[in-house]
């Protein structure tokens, strides 16, 4: 394809959001600085000689609110990061020498959509479900696709529709349906770069047990070297009904930092 | 062209980065907020039952801090927005009603790159030096290239090589090189939908006129709606030679924000 | 007296902390900025060439966080604040021209406990108890006190025993104990210069009202010029209990700001 | 003295500021966040039913920005803070289990005020230049005052006279007037429990040197336990003519922080 090949194809494809948006009171983990953004000058404040006048803000956030991308150096297990890297030297000096968000590469190319809540034929599944490598593969089989080294997964649980009732969501009493064990290594299997869900912590939790315990991503992030996406909104992209898009992400290049907002989008041909 | 056509176009492309990394201490505009980001966990501040840690960060920042886009309710003029929005209605509550960085679309289609330093045989145009609308329309003669509406237009001063000196890069002293206001007419009389630099402000601006005024922004952002991004990094995609490219960025939804951090790419196919 | 024996004295002194302690994760109305804190240097990140070695950190805050005073620019009735002041006018700019929280005067004199809920026998008002004017003149009456222009009233209620349990302590179900409209025109009567509780808002809130409506707020701050001080830890002043005391006060002469965090001090001889 | 003598006196007493201003634009060293306050809400964004507005605003700054208190935290020296705390050990968790900013206790007894710019006969002691033993003594010598443990000191070099001139206040190049070794060794030999200067750093700084050593902070913090006061503002005080006075101030209680703005006071009798 050329050069205007692909700058049609990408003008003309319909752009599916998968990022949701960043507001003050927006649900946001305990365990990370909530989102705040205010309005430093405002319209009004102080207005140029020719009648102009600039309104601006101050936003305070976390790697890990909102959508956002899990970098390398989010999570070690017994002292190391991803590839050995010694966690503690790594991040002398208050920001990561190596596997920050600013090392998260723009990730351009194949996403396969994991529609589970669909395929089990419910909205939402149940708090504690564990998505199996059967329940991913069987989505494959289906739609007749191989999946390929460098894909994105996106998988939908149907948990982001209690984004708006932040205690549902967050789902301490209920647990939340993630990627269970079995289903992280099919992933690490196949070769994909990135995991994605529309819930807080992709992971597999049972009921009451809260974010005691993140085997997916040590799996994930410190063995495999996959980078895990949380907050994702997907019943946009169910709607489509499609299995086969393209991904595209951009994280910010926050240096030394262990996570970036994002705003992937599914671009859809036709 | 179809979607495994596209996904297949994107992942074998070059991706030329457009935005500049984020990191305590980078220049900043005294307008704006400074860029700010503190690990608040790091590894070994708790350890799970399995020897799992988790390292995470709080970030301060601004709508208009490092690479970004100007979302349209950024510059009002006689107390409206675009559109003929009033401003200070507009605004009350705290954040943008409409025109915010929420209703910044994600932009993935043509660009066009403007190295107006290199076609006029210099590293670095001098400061104060004003794009003209012939020195944009003679780089797509040269090409052959004609513009289409919905193109992003990039436009290169050199100025982007101060940035690591932040006395120079502000340019009170010596003027910055920018786009002319003949030179914003053409770009909105072409349709243009975004037009991006590498300085702080985009304007020409005279040797200590400082941002005083801003004649462009109102023509770009109040009268014309066409967005504007600034602070790119356009040493490497210089570096190409390249005119026609295609570009991707997907600003974050700030609920009513007037701008947002952006990571623009330049996809260069082959 | 001179001032080595108001030196000595102050030194000879107990004082009694008012103030409560700010740390991530402590109890704060969502109508405000949460509270954070992270170390951006740790000792160790650098190290001087004479083995020495500093930390430090950024904090996050609101005006209105922890322990804190509201300066007269915190409430407007009608489009004006105290003395007539329009609101509008005075925020212009993004921070408050004139009664902002670096107009509060520090204030050292003397303080009156009104311990109402051992005065009626009691750990904690039940929520949407509305102190009364004679609440307040019979605990005056039976310490054979008279009360005095420029004195500072300190309300304690009991409720902040619940601080460690943030839903009970927003008490948005249970209505909160609070200072009644006819109290605060007593409050104001006798001249006081501020009025403090153990509570969130210093008013009587009714069950499920949360703060719709602030009347006391009003009648102290935009009538009566009068500063509110919430969040006062008074479960130490209490185990004294005495009634009159030194108090000390010294807030943060944030420019234009509508509050600021304090550490209040009751001085008490002996 | 009885508690309504001492009440009285301090409502009587002259209150002179010792604290500066807190705004948007102040300087701060680049070492630590600078100040940042916005309006979240202003008058209008939200009436309620009664016709009344509520502003409020968020605050971005560290524990060593204006005018401020070191807590012991600060410092280490060969891995230890002072009395041989394990530094690594007590900042793990993100926050200082011991010598944090909230075991800073009130200060509130005697103030001796140490005028060297007056005493030799200067409004600015030149960069570089080192308060004495001498120095310190002389003064208390012609007052007729013994200095007593316990007793805070505050030292006026006259440097906060260019506070408003950023660059010339840091001081790279001229160096700063400060606190020799020889000066914080009597200082602590006196019992002095805290010691202040109109500087950033309360060091002497030799032109060019910067901050790449500060002795004083060793044997001042670690060595002695006494803290530190950077950036008061002593103009007001000099004018008094006074070398005696009494001094209020009280920390902000920030669990495990390594230092706390003030607005500290001097309190003058008659």
């Amino acid at each position: 394809m050329d050069q205007a090949a692909l700058s049609a194809a990408l003008s003309r494809s319909t752009l599916v959001e998968l990022g949701r948006t960043l507001y003050n009171g927006m649900p946001s983990s305990p365990n990370h600085p909530g989102f705040k953004m205010a309005l430093m000058r405002r319209h009004g404040d102080a207005v140029r000689a020719d009648g102009s006048s600039a309104a601006n803000e101050i936003i305070v956030t976390g790697g890990h609110v909102g959508t956002h991308v899990d970098a390398l150096a989010h999570v070690s297990y017994e002292g190391c990061l991803h590839g050995g890297v010694d966690a503690a030297r790594a991040q002398t000096g208050g920001r990561f020498s190596s596997l920050g968000a600013d090392e998260v590469p723009p990730m351009l190319g194949r996403g396969l959509f994991f529609d589970i809540a669909t395929a089990r034929d419910t909205d939402v599944l149940p708090g504690g479900y564990g998505v199996t490598a059967d329940d991913l593969s069987s989505i494959l089989d289906t739609a007749g696709i191989e999946p390929r080294a460098g894909d994105v997964a996106v998988v939908r649980t149907g948990w982001g529709r209690y984004w708006d009732d932040p205690e549902r969501y967050a789902g301490h009493a209920s647990g939340v349906p993630g990627v269970s064990l079995d289903a992280a290594e099919w992933l690490v299997a196949h070769g994909f770069r990135a995991v994605g869900t529309d819930t807080t912590a992709c992971e597999q939790l049972a009921p009451g047990a809260g974010h005691s315990l993140l085997p997916v991503h040590k799996v994930l992030l410190v063995d495999a070297g996959i980078h895990i996406l949380e907050h994702l909104a997907l019943e946009d992209l169910a709607a489509t009904g499609i299995v086969e898009f393209s991904f595209v992400m951009a994280p910010l290049r926050i240096v030394g930092a262990t996570g970036s907002p994002i705003r992937p989008l599914a671009v859809v041909v036709g």
